[in-house]
């Protein structure tokens, strides 16, 4: 399958650009940067970057060009995910498989490499040559990734989500705080790829907007419904591992096959608004229906 | 004490850039903004503003110009400090004279709110309007300030300094760990501060990074020697702390007396330096005089 094939390029791609700016585990401090190399390089899905690749490309960029985007959505990503890993968050001893980063180092060193992926995905941004926009774009990208990362983005998003570990919530507030905590970096990642290329118009940047954002939705809505029918093995990651924290899911609120439901909904909303576009929109298109075939 | 009124001034300032730009407690999600401002408008001697602002106006740059460098530069340091006081890191319950962030909140809290912290610092940098540079200069800021706050500056200087904990070591080998964990900071102050002039002179640079290097070396060796001398309340942490946590220090390896001497010569150091610039510096020499007077 065709869209198979591109993802797992941008999966190799991605991985190579990790090995590449990430200082070696020989570079003093050797034990901070074999940790942030631990998380960041266990393969993952790599979504986000493939977002930015896709989105950029369909406007007309080189993957070449894209690289940089990519990859600091991506060490975004793994400092997030190194820190809620930690025991005083989401506890979890595993992650895609592997021992996550405090359990195969320690907890301060944890920290310590989930903020050096933070400060290294601000920096490329900053100083990659790699990146060849004009200099008011890349700021502009600084904007964007810093306001998608911080306190009203990513970061708030998980501090809305431990506040509401063992409380009752509905809809909204759910829907609202994922669409910070994963949403908003989702969404970042699709801009960030639209900012790469040459193309300046409100109504394409409308209609991915409106993708990225029912295509972040949908994708956390089908994490919820393999928490629950996934086996552990393919996971990664403990099954039913958010119903013994008592997090609240959408299978709780909406049941399992009204969860279903949404999730096809937003995909097909996703769907809609990229074929409006006078674009090859095919890959973009795949992603979308991968959110809700995918089975980890 | 002119000088004195100078800081206090400064002081003021950066509570007031602080309080403006960090989000209030009101903003959901409110705890982690609470937690934010707790720490970060927690009164500190604010020496890297004051670096910020002392060069800066030096060099003809007023003083409004440089409140966003001037913030910047506090938001990264007050981040640091949280994630420093952690149990999993220094495991400090008092900061200036208050709990630590973690002890005032919990702990998840704290890990959220450094991160925020830096996430906002290059958020302000990238987009604030009252920096009012080229975008070359500002990505140049961007640059300078990632790479002194990440993995080859102070957070890898945390991380060695964790590594060194327990273990003897040699002065070379202090020195190189302090330089990275207060010095980069320090030393990006006082370029940033640069940054923001019109002045662009190689020599000036020069004899400038000469100078902060010598200060935020001076600076580390005295609060080594304070935490033997001065008492709990001063110090608004328990005086010994170092000692009991089998940190190396400067007075265990050159005795008290040696590392005041030191300190001197570095501050002395730092002095000449200013003194050889064809501008008005009576405010730098001040704040290296001050390194070697302060008792806290």
């Amino acid at each position: 399958m065709p869209h198979q094939i591109y993802l797992k390029q941008i999966q190799r791609r991605v991985q190579q650009l990790l090995n590449h700016y990430i200082p070696a585990e020989t570079v003093i401090p050797q034990r901070l940067h074999s940790a942030m190399r631990h998380s960041a390089l266990n393969p993952g899905k790599r979504l986000r970057p493939a977002l930015v690749y896709a989105t950029g490309e369909m406007l007309g960029t080189s993957p070449e060009a894209l690289d940089i985007p990519a990859l600091v959505v991506e060490l975004i990503h793994a400092y997030s995910l190194i820190h809620d890993d930690l025991p005083c968050m989401d506890d979890d001893d595993l992650r895609r498989g592997i021992p996550t980063c405090h359990i195969a180092f320690d907890e301060a060193t944890a920290v310590l490499a989930g903020d050096a992926l933070q400060t290294l995905a601000f920096e490329l941004l900053a100083t990659a040559e790699a990146l060849s926009v004009e200099p008011q774009v890349r700021i502009e990208m600084l904007g964007e990734l810093s306001r998608a990362s911080g306190s009203l983005g990513m970061g708030g998003g998980q501090a809305i989500d431990l506040e509401m570990t063992d409380k009752l919530t509905d809809l909204a507030t759910l829907e609202a705080m994922h669409r910070m905590k994963t949403g908003a970096l989702i969404n970042v990642s699709v801009k960030l790829g639209y900012l790469t290329s040459p193309v300046r118009d409100q109504g394409v940047l409308h209609s991915l907007q409106t993708y990225s954002q029912s295509l972040g939705l949908a994708f956390q809505i089908w994490d919820d419904v393999l928490d629950i029918e996934a086996d552990t093995q393919t996971l990664g990651k403990p099954q039913g591992s958010d119903q013994a924290k008592n997090k609240s899911t959408f299978p709780a609120l909406l049941g399992l096959e009204g969860a279903k439901q949404r999730a096809k909904e937003l995909v097909e909303s996703a769907l809609h608004a990229v074929r409006q576009l006078p674009y090859e929109s095919d890959n973009l298109a795949a992603f979308a229906e991968y959110m809700i075939k995918r089975n980890y």
